[in-house]
């Protein structure tokens, strides 16, 4: 019967025509995503360069993807280092540079899967941190790969409070040398990336000490590995640290050091410098380089969030109209499950967020190149407010991000759950953007130090930096929304975020007054705080990127067709966030309960809105299936053909030993002879 | 220096002697350990047995999960069916029976890490829906292992809407066979567990249809793989579904069938049979069958989701009182994390959340059992309050609990995120959870259908189900607490709940009523409503929780030393979902805002409060080392070196054939030659 059609079918006839399911959904745009694409990329060009990018990647088989989900550890180490070392070749053979304009797209398209990017970190604080002798020195040796670097910061006993790392350094004025130890276990080095099984050199943090005398901590270039044979170099151990939730194709590593002898010259010594007869001098400021950890933070954002969720969001959404089940009116064909208001209470809000944090991110990427510029200028006073900046929001649109990514993936059932959708992995991988480069909380509280600062010096008429102005206006009064639709105006849900994140501040900051001046010593004071300071620091943050948004729909006058669109979706994420954060909103009445029911109503009205444009505002995002590799995502929503095939090719297809030596003797009554 | 003495470290003489930092912990319990454990077994003879068959199981290096983080889904796969074969000879070995008081123990000793489970779901489908006959024939060859079952059900396209599978069974009265399809790719059988390489039968569910009617959806035993060789039988087409987030041990499977023919007798029976004229009969009650599916919901929760829950919270705050990090007080040591509020604030409401679905989750096995009793005695009274029990808990326990071991994962920084530390397969695992045995929004949507019907019935002075006669008694009134003590009342926030869910409900009947009664179809309606609904579901479930907990400090009176602490964490749960919920209580001014500062404060306090006991209250949970596998939670907590000496053992650890073909020619300048 029909089998036999179906495996005909799995001959790759049906892939690649579009199921008529997902194809009805891209007739019906409300706008040209053509337009929107280019939006998003910031203009034609950068559109066409981006493609051009990612054809050249996906056409060259030295870069597939096609086994990952089949892969061990230790495959995916290896393919990522063969990528990394043909990647070499490639740009010289398109004439991409490391400045050009097509080296942003690259990491795009190849899915983070490659090695080596601890080496650019090796070299960007050399370049930050080095004299211009240890630059000279050492950038062209590790720009023709004559060694490869890592960065060894993080200890087993020590993330966030650099200051506590334990790995020493003591200047031995007799040698000219820094001699590094590992004095205990949790001093070891634990999570460097490029370092487990790759580096022969690594920047090493470790506590200076001279002449008995603790000078904190500084960078020291160490080389760990033989350039001749890779072997280890006397008195270091290293090695992996094994299995993590997701990064196979890095080997983050661990390092004990042992009297290990460097030269004076290898601690980077552009700001501070011993000198031969062991007299330290710092010299310089470092402001420089506090500003590079943040903008660290920001990078991170495009390629490390934004770029999972909207996967996550093009997947999850194609499969939802691909995807039948149940029947919403008795007696019609089962519905696609995007038609079920559950299911777009889920999905969209999570779409919207993905535009929110995209104009958000453009809105920091320019406010970090005018800080930029002002530092070059050596004008410092932007420098609080960016680093309020950089934390709150790494922190903001990790978590949030990483939650959505978890809906999309809980959105498709059990599809969601295998592999071969794509959405494990990338829940895995987005999940470690919340730890790294600042632990969370920790980066909330710092948004909140800040906010603080600047609300006690609003208060008594200092003046504060733009962005917290807001702060030294908190008016009492109540939201003047009479209908529904009056909470569709940018200016009524914009002012509702304002006094929110307004009254957390200021609560907050009262409740620590009142603990201090009852006497409370102000560190415990403060930690008493911590929780609220946090939802302080998040609630700013979501009103800066509402607040964004909606600037960001008014700026779009122009562009007619788009604009309806974007301010949807900016209502949307608006509305979205008072409904799911009600109580902040509802507790000192500045919304009423009556209001919240109109803020549901038009929340809820907008998601049917919104849901006639799902798969073309995914469209525009313009991945392609490669790199979705995703069997629910791809453009044709050929989703069970995908599936099937796919898992025909997994490795659990193979004749398993199971059999023969427990399965046969079971059945067979044989078991006794095992 | 110092690393000479870290290596002889690491030869395993401090692994066992207890790190201060958690020995200090232990010493300050305020209350007795073992009593509170006894309590959560339900007695000191249940202690023992399981302790017992935990020792026996975790003595035997057949079961070890050594190796486990380490191994290939090929290799999670053979161990586990190894495990099930050697589990047959250890039960007989140690006297247990499948009806002894040992066995449910084992799985939690084995950590589930083993195949067969879906051999006894067919056995189990055969004893409740076969006939006698049927059962006489196939049990005993179940029993014996003469052949291996499964259970197919789900397909490609289906999940939670059985109607809609599309296998088909035709009845051929020529010669009296059932003759099995998949008609279509979608068709296609795909999950079921140990069906991929393992079984050599399965139920397989398909419509039924004689002379060319359709009789709906059928269960019919189908032999697919050789009892000689494992070969798959004629018309098969079966094999594994690939990699997943979890479940590696279990051959999830797919299955084709073309003109694949069984005899009349391989439909189960019990309640409807085809005559050999093609006549089609139903008989008896299928309500005993529906009981089968909300009690396989309930029996979930202990194994699958209690389980993982608290081993957790073991590791995240055993870990949280080892890792120091930054300092609470200038000048003094590093501090505790759990220290930190926010810290506290992430990990005990999660921990109150186990005791919580503990105590729930006697309850509800209670009511299963006396319901189970009562339909015995043919009375089917309470099956539909059982049904929206459930469902409800099944969705509100496992999304709660999922959301909370993530909580504890991401709250052991860089550390929680390797494998090693145990939590990310434990949160793996129970993601699945929310997916499997009914997606957790659709069954929210069953406890809300039924909670509409009983306002409604009770709104009009009909008799209503015991859980929900509040439902009927909502008055308006305010929460009379006046200090934030008061709050610390269980009949303060018992009502407060009680107050919310009945106006979830009630707001969204009068929603459904408004949209009805201005002219929308009924079920257009409902689809508009769903998000309330659901949200009315999970507020019902919560609620009762919540009273329940309550009720079961109240029954502890006779164990003062356990009794206090267990209200601590019911106060705890309590107050931690008024404030994270906060938009629910305020919206109709029950609960003021000045009142909700009080809740703050109060459970702010507690934080505090549970913190001191947060060690003990988590040893009380009795897990082995062995069975939390993690490097993070053991009961020494010596951490550090546990990370360092399992990493060593990671297959990453092998030398690489990397460096010979890209690493060494890269550096070596040779890469012209690659």
């Amino acid at each position: 019967m029909a089998l036999l059609e179906t495996n005909k079918y799995s001959q790759g006839s049906v892939l690649g025509s579009v199921n008529p399911d997902l194809a009805s959904e891209r007739q019906t745009a409300s706008f040209s995503v053509e337009k929107l694409m280019v939006l998003l990329d910031g203009g034609v060009e950068r559109t066409r360069i981006r493609r051009a990018v990612v054809e050249a990647i996906e056409s060259d088989p030295e870069f597939s993807r096609e086994n990952e989900y089949f892969q061990s550890q230790n495959e995916r180490y290896e393919a990522a280092v063969r990528k990394a070392v043909h990647l070499r070749k490639k740009m010289q053979e398109m004439g991409w540079t490391e400045d050009g304009p097509e080296y942003t797209y690259i990491y795009r398209a190849l899915s983070g899967e490659i090695a080596f990017l601890l080496h650019r970190v090796f070299m960007r604080s050399i370049t930050v941190l080095g004299s211009k002798k240890q630059i000279a020195k050492w950038i062209p040796l590790a720009v023709q790969y004559q060694l490869i670097g890592s960065y060894a910061q993080t200890e087993l006993g020590h993330g966030t409070y650099l200051q506590g790392l334990e790995t020493t350094a003591v200047f031995d004025v007799a040698t000219q040398e820094f001699i590094l130890n590992t004095p205990k276990i949790s001093a070891m080095k634990w999570w460097p990336g490029d370092m487990g099984r790759t580096a022969t050199h690594t920047m090493v943090f470790a506590q200076l000490y001279i002449h008995g005398k603790c000078y904190g901590v500084h960078p020291f270039i160490v080389q760990i590995r033989s350039l001749q044979d890779h072997s280890l170099c006397p008195g270091i151990t290293a090695g992996d640290i094994g299995p993590k939730m997701n990064f196979e194709h890095t080997d983050n590593g661990y390092l004990m050091l042992q009297n290990v002898h460097v030269p004076r010259e290898n601690m980077l010594n552009k700001f501070c410098e011993v000198q031969p007869d062991g007299t330290y001098v710092r010299q310089g400021s470092k402001k420089i380089n506090y500003f590079t950890m943040t903008t660290v933070r920001i990078s991170l954002i495009s390629d490390q969030v934004l770029i999972p969720l909207m996967k996550a969001c093009t997947i999850a959404i194609r499969y939802s109209v691909v995807r039948r089940q149940s029947k919403l009116k008795p007696g019609e064909e089962e519905a696609k499950i995007l038609d079920y208001q559950t299911q777009q209470e889920k999905l969209l809000p999570q779409l919207a967020a993905a535009y929110a944090f995209h104009f958000i991110n453009n809105y920091l990427q320019n406010l970090f190149d005018r800080g930029y510029r002002d530092i070059q200028k050596k004008n410092f006073d932007t420098l609080p407010e960016l680093h309020a900046f950089s934390s709150g929001f790494k922190a903001m649109v990790t978590q949030y991000s990483t939650s959505a990514v978890e809906i999309c993936l809980r959105a498709c059932g059990g599809h969601g759950y295998s592999l071969l959708s794509g959405l494990p992995s990338l829940y895995t991988k987005i999940l470690a953007s919340c730890i790294y480069e600042g632990e969370n909380t920790i980066l909330l509280l710092q948004t909140a130090r800040f906010l603080i600062k600047c609300f006690t010096a609003a208060s008594t008429g200092q003046p504060v930096p733009p962005s917290v102005t807001y702060l030294a206006a908190v008016k009492p009064g109540n939201c003047p929304a009479k209908s529904k639709l009056d909470f569709l105006s940018p200016d009524t849900y914009t002012e509702a975020y304002q006094h929110m994140a307004a009254r957390l501040v200021s609560s907050t900051a009262a409740k620590l007054q009142d603990l201090i001046q009852s006497g409370a010593k102000k560190h415990d004071a403060w930690n008493q705080c911590t929780v609220q300071l946090a939802q302080a620091a998040k609630a700013h943050c979501h009103y800066i990127t509402v607040k964004n948004f909606a600037e960001t729909v008014e700026k779009l006058e122009t562009q007619a067709g788009i604009q309806k669109i974007i301010k949807h979706l900016c209502d949307l994420f608006a509305l979205h966030g008072i409904f799911s954060n009600a109580g902040l909103f509802l507790h000192d009445g500045y919304i009423s309960g009556a209001q919240m029911d109109m803020v549901t109503a038009s929340y809820l009205d907008l998601l049917a809105v919104i849901r006639k444009d799902a798969v073309p505002l995914v469209d525009a995002f313009d991945f392609t299936d490669k790199s979705l590799n995703s069997a629910l995502g791809s453009y044709d929503g050929q989703v069970y053909q995908r599936l099937y095939e796919w898992a025909q090719k997994s490795p659990t297809n193979k004749m398993s030993p199971a059999y023969e030596r427990y399965l046969k003797p079971l059945l067979h009554n044989k078991l006794s002879k095992l």
